[in-house]
């Protein structure tokens, strides 16, 4: 099994990056993998820690439009470059918490999506050298409002929402390009979103090559690389799995965000 | 003079949050102000420090078409509700630094704004409440690569460059409602912008309830609100300075950022 790099909150309330044991136990690093984190002494047992993201980072740069059935499905084409939008820190979440369905929107939807980790200060860099930046690569859910999303024309709002970019559970070094994406709602049999990421128009070197020409990526940065075909809503309870095969799986269940009181 | 709260980087690379004195030494605090950072005994003279963007956010929240006029130079109306974007941390720049122009535009404008500094965690707060979570000012360039935003619909990538938003020098706590903002460019003796704060139309406590309602607000993030008429290309070589009585002046020059060469 591909060794899986977490970061972890303990009982205690502390935060530290790790490797996840087969007995599930973390194995503590002194610093995050990707800035030459080495193993500790330190071991947290389960029940002593909660999964957080697996990283923390300082953008979220997020890809539109990416595969082409996606494109049409949304009722438009792929774009001649990448389209590009961000999505802010505060909107990440992690593996089996709750998405809060926000008061403004009558609908949210999933978006299952492959999220790189860059490892490396990246900026104006060829698809060859940003590929040497790209560290693992982890599993998102690009949640959008959808009707806000068309109300407003730009992306913010609607993708913006705190919990609205579930991600991990944990990051791998090595993905197998032909690797097979999917989304599973509730315990229907069959998967809502289905697709390899060969499919993607824009390759990951691609696309953090780009990236790189308009912003410096930081370590720990999170490039979000599109969602396939077969995009639509999620309900108050939901539970929304996406899997992407060699990573493994990221599940949240859908609650309702309190609406503002009247001041 | 209303004490002016700078952040500034000393000649051995230490950065640290102050108080820039009449005399141009900074008064060295323990901590951001707004996380109650106490004064030292450290004083930097003149020559030992630079300037930086007085504050380090995790994110940048900016809003579009919230001046009338603006709106209607740019051949729409005036939104709704506001209309949010994000702005990379990357894109910060300090006052007396270069604007990148990038390889990718033909036009890059400037587009003068008033920040918002946040003080406290800010989530589902009425304006009320979001008042007291403002706490301090300073000036903003919200600088726009004009064909890329159009070209793209999405305005991440025209807004999103290294050093399109110079951001200082300073935060000051205090701001006159009915403060003027002026944007100059070279020589010339008459503002290519200028307008009161209270043309806005959604003014600031408002933004930030509004903002509050999506995603939480952290100390140090910041809030662009919105650029007035007179928006305008720059040229390389060229030098803008916008001001806001009370707080002082931001002033930055153009130069080429380099292409990426072929790999």
């Amino acid at each position: 099994m591909a060794q899986r790099y977490v970061r972890v909150k303990t009982s205690k309330g502390q935060t530290y990056y790790g490797l996840l044991q087969l007995t599930r136990n973390i194995q503590v690093l002194d610093a995050p993998p990707w800035l030459q984190g080495q193993p500790t002494d330190l071991e947290l047992e389960p029940g002593s820690y909660e999964l957080l993201a697996p990283c923390a980072p300082s953008k979220i740069v997020a890809v539109g439009k990416n595969y082409t059935e996606h494109a049409q499905e949304m009722g438009t084409s792929v774009p001649k470059e990448p389209l590009l939008f961000l999505k802010p820190p505060t909107s990440i979440t992690s593996a089996d918490k709750e998405i809060q369905y926000p008061p403004q929107s009558q609908r949210v939807d999933y978006e299952g999506e492959l999220a790189l980790v860059i490892g490396e200060h990246c900026v104006d860099c060829t698809p060859k050298q940003a590929q040497s930046k790209i560290w693992g690569y982890t599993i998102a859910n690009d949640v959008t409002a959808r009707d806000l999303q068309q109300q407003d024309g730009q992306w913010t709002r609607a993708k913006g929402f705190n919990t609205f970019c579930p991600l991990g559970p944990w990051i791998v070094r090595e993905l197998s390009a032909g690797a097979r994406l999917q989304t599973f709602l509730n315990d229907r049999p069959q998967p809502v979103q289905s697709a390899l990421l060969t499919q993607m128009v824009f390759p990951p070197e691609f696309l953090v090559s780009y990236i790189s020409q308009v912003m410096t990526l930081l370590p720990g940065d999170v490039v979000l690389t599109g969602t396939p075909q077969g995009i639509g809503p999620m309900q108050m309870g939901d539970r929304v799995r996406v899997e992407i095969e060699g990573i493994g799986h990221l599940e949240n269940t859908v609650v309702a965000r309190s609406a503002l009181e009247a001041p």
